[in-house]
């Protein structure tokens, strides 16, 4: 087994102006552009379509451009199975939510309903949630899997990286804490968007050197160097895979830095018309999506 | 909204002695016969082969029988999404594991990936599982989803259901207790063994009226009425939908009566060549694995 040998160095998947119809996948053609924050602040994006229609078999590269209308999650539902996420991977969040370092990392899944496109899409607040008004957010980087893994040595876990994205991975409180429980209260739809862009993990192999910012109308509210996560990318990919297949197209999500609203004094949730950012990078961007109630 | 008209009254998922490279979908002939009983007794089963290619969509009844050469289980790994699980919901259960009688649903999820037939094919523990040999098993009743379900009320839930048939909640013990995480020590490949048949709801809408039971090398270790049951069916799938779409496929396990093999004195796991039977009656039949180490 080898690295996988990508023919991009980043994806994003979108509808084109030339045919709302349409869905296609392709590298934006200004290398640097932050492709979530150009379209929320109404510019205009120019990508290189690729031949093929999904990330995990992206094809070639095309030679007419095509301007953005509206971008989607990388992958789509269908293609990411049970999204996995760690509950608690940053040193310095353990430490505000006043828990233990974990000595292995803790699973939960999201089933893939709750998988969602960056803005225009909303993150929608269920009524569940209304209730006391405790939706929240936690900034996260994704893993994104290329090919089957299972069994899967840390020296060779790398091998089966495709790249890397940007996720919200949208909580409801009072079910999480009063009731114990994560899956459920993690679970609801548009409670997990994804995106802008896929960074191949040839072009970024070394995921401690990204940056994440969390920005809630523009405010920063989470802002840390993955240099603070506990469980390495090898090390998770590893871990999940014992026993347990992670087809292509897994995303894992890999724990959120401090700076979540549950954590705050006072505690500040999610509210309808709020804006939350999920910043990436180099090169992954923004991730922005507007909260409205159910 | 009104009760799904279904054109079964149960139904088997196979590949037909006359044709193995096919995959049909049927009812028995002998309405009365446990199919998952008689195949593993080497017996001879037939079945009216329906015209549709899956439960969710089965088309009518045709008229030549065709005779099992392997029974699967009811739904693909493609059909049923995140597998939903409810954690503690019979109350004889929660009374052997010294634990409170719940308030309200606890969800967690295993991955489509873990879904495995009946027997010939085996439950196989893996690695992380034999270094303590901690895996068990836990008997269940699954809800089977037959349309898509979202913000469902507890008058209107049975409206979205299919029918029923039988799991093992295959688990590891020792990740689930040593580290307090349940999608992880539950999620492994063939964790989720279901069948050997559906029985429509339409047959049979009353869960209560069921008895489940759990026997290993042939020794009956779990026995329980489902009027044990804390959450009942529409409880749950009301629950499970705030917030939430349930796509048609989704499965529900609903629980574990007692005497599960962590609860014994001495416990009693499971190893490798033991045969473990959910058999779950009238109508669903026996689920037989045999389990193999990895």
């Amino acid at each position: 087994m080898s690295k996988i040998a990508s023919t991009f160095s980043r994806l994003v998947r979108f509808v084109p102006r030339s045919n709302p119809s349409k869905i296609l996948i392709g590298e934006p053609v200004d290398p640097q552009i932050d492709v979530g924050l150009a379209l929320f602040q109404g510019k205009e994006v120019s990508v290189w379509p690729f031949s093929g229609l999904s990330v995990l078999n992206p094809g070639q590269k095309t030679t007419v451009t095509e301007t953005i209308e509206r971008v989607l999650s990388p992958l789509a539902q269908n293609e990411v199975g049970s999204i996995r996420c760690i509950g608690l991977n940053y040193a310095s969040h353990a430490n505000e939510m006043s828990l233990p370092i974990p000595e292995f990392p803790t699973l939960f899944l999201k089933p893939s309903t709750s998988l969602a496109d960056p803005w225009p899409a909303p993150t929608v607040l269920p009524k569940i949630t209304q209730v006391d008004n405790t939706g929240d957010y936690e900034s996260e980087m994704a893993i994104v899997i290329g090919r089957d893994a299972k069994d899967v040595s840390e020296e060779n876990a790398m091998d089966y990286v495709l790249g890397y994205t940007a996720a919200n991975d949208v909580s409801s409180r009072t079910c999480q804490m009063n009731q114990s429980q994560w899956c459920f209260s993690k679970g609801f739809d548009t409670a997990c968007p994804i995106g802008p862009a896929i960074v191949s993990a040839s072009l970024f192999s070394d995921a401690t050197k990204f940056t994440i910012r969390g920005l809630k109308n523009g405010r920063v509210l989470q802002d840390c160097p993955l240099t603070d996560l506990i469980f390495s990318v090898p090390k998770l990919v590893s871990f999940l895979s014992q026993g347990t297949t992670l087809p292509a197209g897994t995303i894992i999500l890999t724990g959120t830095p401090p700076g979540v609203g549950a954590a705050k004094n006072p505690k500040e949730f999610l509210k309808a018309g709020d804006e939350f950012a999920v910043e990436l990078l180099p090169y992954v961007g923004t991730l922005v999506n507007k909260i409205e109630n159910q």
